[in-house]
């Protein structure tokens, strides 16, 4: 517990009624969207950035563990706040302080719901194109923090292509801004980078400067079903290959399409051994040509259905299984590895070959449902923590698969983050002089290392 | 000058034949395309990476100034070795290793001549869109050391938006990765991003992974003529406004014109106040059509003509007088300031009325002939600086410039990056705490600050 003498500072800051302490607090901020959980001492939420830097700079000074939060969607552990200590929820700073559709920007406050901003862009003819499933809840914040990704990455790139410039308090409590709302342009090294995707290990974000772009005049959803998945992964690397960018490319197999279909009850084909949903945005013409293009690839790599959607409503059903993927999935099975593995687009039929072998290998279901035309293919395992000789198969299983991954040439996060879960598997990727050079870039700017502790290049082991 | 033994040292690693010594090698190497200058103790010529990584080995236990090199066409002093030392040129390591068709990226050693990439993957039918105007000599480690940009900036970018990874030998001769081949995913923080545009002051680029895009089936090239400058930077915010995304949008005044003019005598209306170079790119239907659209806006802005490019060699002519301008420069005046000044576009018509202030204010010619699509204007100051007086106003209207540029939310290099000559400045654009964010990240990185030294968060004074 934090001392009273901590607790009666932090309520001159933020005010006593924005400090959350009572157990059941603690307990629902003990989580983000993965199985592991660990409870903090206290939930700080401040509503400005003079707040953060006043809250961090106490942190600071009696080296309290402090870690950021926006709705903890997350889903590598990264809002859990492993070492207990502050959490800062920054929810209550969700001002949209700009959108300018001259130049392309909007700049909003880290706690802005990433759909609200969707919402609010497509209005003045612009889109934010960075949608991850969980938009209508997660932050912009958290987006940043973990680099989010999407279904329309294919095309238009995750969070990182989107984030011109920040505002962040570093953990001293000074206050530092990168980059700047020239569009793209800017001198030195990109220390927007650095900050994007450190998952509050590195400072706090205060304010985001994100680039917008034109809003596209219409768009064509397809869905392509396949008796066998190899052929739907063919169909990806086919279409890359072809000189066609789609804005979506979601792969699913046989086991995803039957648990959203068992949760939502839409029609899906549930005999089916894969399926793919595409989009394709622009003008008109291009449309129209390239939906046309994709169902002639589809059904050359052995789809045995293309349905365009006719209608808004016919799309938005269509869209509404792949974000139901999540919830369907808690019906399945009470734990899951929800993994963002991901490899070059031409390697897709490799991976999903590979999968199908793990699962058979470590008798554990392997779901897949992911951004398949960027290569991120979101296998998920799901099972049963509480059967241990289950859970240690699955275990396995997810070991065997990150190895596979950064085999292929690929990255273990597409866009989940490292956070806890996937930090053991860190060094892997990064290299033993690369990890060592995260660790003291890092210790520079946290040299107390009370930011997000744990985390990244600083786990240390095993949570149970 | 280098103890022998330091020499024979190097001349282990790389060969006899690949160190020159010679006062007139000393002196050319002492160059890039400002006017500063100062001369190398030694070049080296490295043929791969473990020779790099030698070299740097060799420069680290002696304590040696390292200065990177390409064509050394830099426009901000990043290629002057400022402290003597050994010049590392990166010429020979010009081999393309892959150029993949399918995940659209390409890798390169950083000697490849960025035209000679173009090229090569055009004919793949794929697009490097980054075009500086020197890419005939300038290399692509250079363009990611200094994060060039050019006219297509507009529509895809600068160079940071095409680097997705890349192989880097630190200052201690450990050789790092960063990012990887999976386009625009990755986990952490965007590592590459701290090296690229760093100018060699952190590390040595050996091996760079590149983003390519689709080649545009077709493009056209319009030249608007204006009476008044100002009506030309107002056209390029309307354009902007109006949903439109141009290839390219280049301003040029009537200094630029006549002097481009003299040079080429291809016709250009030497008459004019200002025009734009404007190129759209895409599918056939929607060049045309954006075509229509952009010739509209400039009439309405008060374009006395609008001429679209009928032919292949009609267009080429048009660009050939774009990238004239450097050379054309060169016979008004023995001196310049090339700045690449950039603010948001919206701001384009301000920034321009700012310009013509400060030419009267201080009796300086400025030579405009930007990217003006991007904000970044190119403000240029010919001067001849064995005229004292005259050098003094020029110095003045360039900080003066870099002044108003920040107030309006702009940045000091939209593309040549700080180097020396801009150096002064950074701290007044970075913030102080960004300011001593970059030295101590750097020095994390470098800690004996052997790499470029003098440069960008090293600045010591100026050079006489």
């Amino acid at each position: 517990m934090l001392s009273d003498k901590v607790i009666n500072e932090l309520a001159a800051i933020v005010g006593k009624a924005e400090i959350l302490l009572a157990p059941e607090d603690m307990i629902a901020y003990s989580h983000d969207a993965t199985m592991f959980s660990h409870k903090p001492e206290a939930v700080v939420r401040p509503a400005n950035r003079d707040e953060v830097a006043a809250v961090v700079r106490i942190a600071a000074r009696h080296r309290i563990p402090l870690t950021c939060r926006g709705a903890a969607t997350c889903l590598s552990g990264g809002a859990v706040p492993l070492k207990g200590g502050i959490v800062l929820e920054l929810t209550r700073m969700n001002r949209i302080h700009k959108i300018d559709p001259v130049n392309r920007i909007a700049v909003v406050e880290p706690g802005v719901i990433t759909f609200d901003l969707i919402f609010r862009v497509a209005a003045e003819g612009l889109l934010y194109p960075p949608d991850p499933s969980s938009m209508k809840e997660s932050t912009i914040g958290g987006n940043v923090a973990e680099c989010a990704g999407g279904p329309k990455g294919v095309k238009y790139g995750i969070t990182r292509n989107f984030v011109l410039g920040l505002e962040a308090v570093l953990a001293d409590g000074s206050i530092v801004e990168t980059g700047n709302d020239v569009d793209g342009d800017m001198c030195g090294p990109d220390w927007t980078m650095l900050f994007t995707g450190s998952e509050g290990t590195m400072a706090v974000i205060t304010r985001i400067s994100l680039r917008l772009v034109q809003l596209p005049q219409t768009k064509k959803t397809l869905l392509a079903i396949y008796d066998r998945l190899e052929d739907a992964a063919l169909t990806v690397s086919k279409t890359m290959a072809g000189g066609i960018v789609p804005t979506t490319l979601e792969i699913m197999n046989d086991r995803t399409i039957v648990a959203v279909e068992n949760y939502l009850k839409i029609g899906l084909p549930v005999n089916a051994g894969g399926l793919l949903l595409i989009e394709v945005d622009g003008v008109p013409s291009t449309v129209e040509e390239n939906a046309l293009k994709i169902s002639e690839i589809c059904r050359q790599c052995g789809a045995t259905a293309v349905k365009i959607a006719q209608t808004a409503e016919e799309a938005e059903d269509l869209w509404r299984a792949r974000r139901a993927i999540g919830a369907a999935f808690g019906r399945v099975a009470p734990s899951k590895f929800a993994e963002d593995s991901t490899v070059p687009r031409s390697l897709v039929p490799e991976l999903v070959n590979r999968m199908l072998t793990i699962q058979e290998k470590y008798d554990v279901p392997v779901f897949i449902c992911g951004h398949a035309g960027d290569g991120n293919m979101h296998p998920t395992i799901l099972f049963d923590r509480r059967n241990k000789d289950q859970a240690e198969r699955a275990e396995k299983a997810l070991e065997e698969l990150h190895f596979i991954t950064l085999e292929l040439g690929g990255t273990l996060s597409g866009e989940h983050g490292i956070g806890f879960a996937k930090a053991p598997f860190l060094r892997a990727e990064a290299g033993e002089t690369g990890y060592q050079m995260g660790r003291e870039v890092k210790t520079i700017l946290d040299p107390s290392g009370i930011m997000n502790p744990g985390k990244m290049f600083f786990y240390e082991g095993k949570l149970h």
